[in-house]
């Protein structure tokens, strides 16, 4: 399908580049500026929206508000290197060796971001699109997220531009290329629970309320009794106690305050709002008990969502199987990603190769894989416009 | 029986005159100087006994090796006056008003001390008896108690010094003069637990070993199983879990480790070595369930004990049903005392006045309360003697 009047855009060479910039977050190092040379002269209307220090990238191939806007997100930040002297290879050298392209970042997510970014150059100019195609990258994700993606998202609603769909260009795949996309992702949320007793002496606990046996109690239960077991497409939500906090050294003392936080990942079958009341409850039934109350403090990171199995979710998995030969699963697992702010937007999934070494050092990337991850992308594209 | 020839020592005025003596631990304050200075002229053989700083006194009427050789034992040193801009008298100032002796230690125990003392002094000159009477006084007993009571033990054993009985003269009615002796105290000890687990993220609880699941387990299981049902003279023993700290401000990071401490006041039906197995065997059972490791620190304060009720219970309760028309309680309640100390060394019981307001701010003792304790404990040296 490529015209051979254009030379195409080789995600290797352009994943090396962007490893060479330093851009630990939340420093551009340069990275943004390398993709609008690259992008700008394909046709691309690109806009720098950096908000409070963090740069981000929007580009826009095509007509604002086109009926069919293929969108694509990623980030150029990289968290630091750790231990530099520990690295075979300069974490920011962008070298080739063994077949790996190493450095921070060459998985997560620079070569996503080349790769998505070397398939729609290559698609617009050789094959124009009835519609559009949107890149939205930012320069914080894996800072405090605050002002990047959200950033992009703000700004696209008050000038009007939108995507159909987005795929977000995150390393998916837990060891073979191909085999994982996620279609959605557990919730996060954080609760405090400040317990409040009566402080006491120990040999009199009758005469105080232990807030710590009130908390033990209400702790246990949470931990031992499951969320649920798991829904069409999520695993089991889980709690974990974080910590747990008293600071009274003195032995012959029962403390009047306590506190303990836990953190839930929790998928389809609840919202935040519902795990909420569902540990007040609990708190509630513990205080008729001991008379200890229960403050919570509520912290949500992000609701969890689906993009339901249906013409989008397969349009991916075709191009996959098509271009690797295994199927990927539909997955919801891990952490959070920048996909939980986009699906406020339109439908999103997540595809991207093998994680590996993200995060660790001698990060590195597969160069067949940046190849088969352009490919990919690029029949995506053509699928979705066809 | 008092013989007309010696002008009695005046109980009240020698509270007054303790409590002028500044005496916070473990600062001697003329405290024990000024009893040396009653006692040496009545024929008792007086020797501070002082160790590390902390001042005490042996005095001893009679001879050394007595077969009978009555003891008391008390404390000249008292708490900090804490608010001293709340008080209504001086603290220091050993002021009588409505009845009342006002200042730090009127209760606990400077009415004691002067009680026990003017009722020695008075019987040793009036009748002086075929035995010894013998005073142990600290000045470190609401300190560490590391120096006090103790030291003063030791040094008896080396100087091949004895008691027969000891009587603490600590106070030990809630409400009404008479109404409660002590016959022996529970023991106190404290465990602390490091629960040892495995780090991980919050998002894969399973691929960690949460310490904080595990602990909270085992504290909700030790809180909720009761350790008995109280004894014949003994309350039901009691756990009260005083801290649990981890510091892990992470919310997305499961800790590895975490550390707990319970303290345990125990009666007779447990040793402290007994019930360290027991919290072994239930932290194991925990380990057997979780994968989670548990090392216990035990840190032991005192075991329980007890003076079972015989000729001198007998002796102390008839003195007191006598003089005050009330048959006092035994009881085993409270905190613990020097008693723990004494108890190595003889039968033990501790009597006293009504304690109410020890350790407040405007500790005041009844003189009248401070005139019966004289008789009572005059009483007894007559009746133990007789
Ligand atoms: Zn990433
Ligand atoms: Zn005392």
């Amino acid at each position: 399908m490529n015209d051979s009047r254009f030379t195409p855009v080789d995600p290797v060479d352009l994943t090396a580049r962007l490893v060479r910039c330093p851009s630990v977050t939340p420093v551009e190092g340069g990275a943004l500026t390398l993709l609008t040379e690259l992008l700008e002269p394909a046709g691309f209307e690109c806009t720098r929206v950096d908000r409070n220090g963090t740069p981000n990238l929007f580009a826009r191939w095509g007509r604002k508000g086109a009926n069919r806007t293929f969108g694509f997100n990623g980030h150029t930040d990289v968290v630091p290197v750790g231990d530099a002297a520990a690295w075979t290879h300069d974490p920011f050298g962008g070298e080739i060796a063994e077949g790996y392209l190493w450095g921070r970042g060459a998985t997560d997510m620079k070569s996503g971001v080349a790769a998505f970014a070397a398939a729609a150059v290559d698609f617009v100019r050789a094959t124009p699109p009835d519609g559009a195609v949107v890149l939205t990258i930012t320069g914080d994700e894996e800072g405090p997220s605050k002002d990047g993606t959200i950033a992009l998202l703000d700004w696209m609603r008050t000038k009007g531009e939108a995507m159909s769909v987005c795929l977000v260009g995150e390393p998916t795949c837990p060891d073979r290329m191909g085999e994982m996309m996620k279609i959605g992702r557990r919730g996060s949320m954080s609760v405090t629970f400040q317990a409040q007793g009566v402080q006491g002496h120990s040999a009199y606990p009758h005469r105080a309320r232990n807030p710590l046996h009130a908390l033990v109690r209400l702790l246990d239960r949470l931990a031992s009794e499951p969320l649920d077991h798991g829904t069409d497409h999520f695993d089991a939500s889980t709690l974990a106690i974080t910590t747990i906090d008293t600071g009274n050294s003195a032995t012959n003392v029962i403390p009047a305050r306590a506190m303990a936080r836990v953190n839930i990942r929790f998928n389809d079958a609840h919202s935040s709002a519902s795990i909420a009341q569902s540990l007040r409850d609990e708190a509630d039934r513990v205080t008729a008990e001991t008379g200890v109350t229960f403050e919570l403090q509520v912290d949500v990171s992000g609701e969890s969502f689906l993009t339901p199995p249906g013409d989008f979710v397969r349009l991916v998995t075709g191009a996959v199987t098509a271009e690797t030969g295994v199927e990927p699963v539909l997955s919801t697992s891990g952490g959070t990603s920048d996909a939980r702010f986009v699906k406020d937007h339109c439908p999103v999934v997540e595809f991207g190769l093998v994680g590996r070494t993200m995060h660790q050092v001698d990060e590195r990337v597969s160069v067949d894989q940046i190849r088969q991850l352009k490919s990919i992308y690029s029949r995506i594209l053509a699928d979705y416009f066809a």
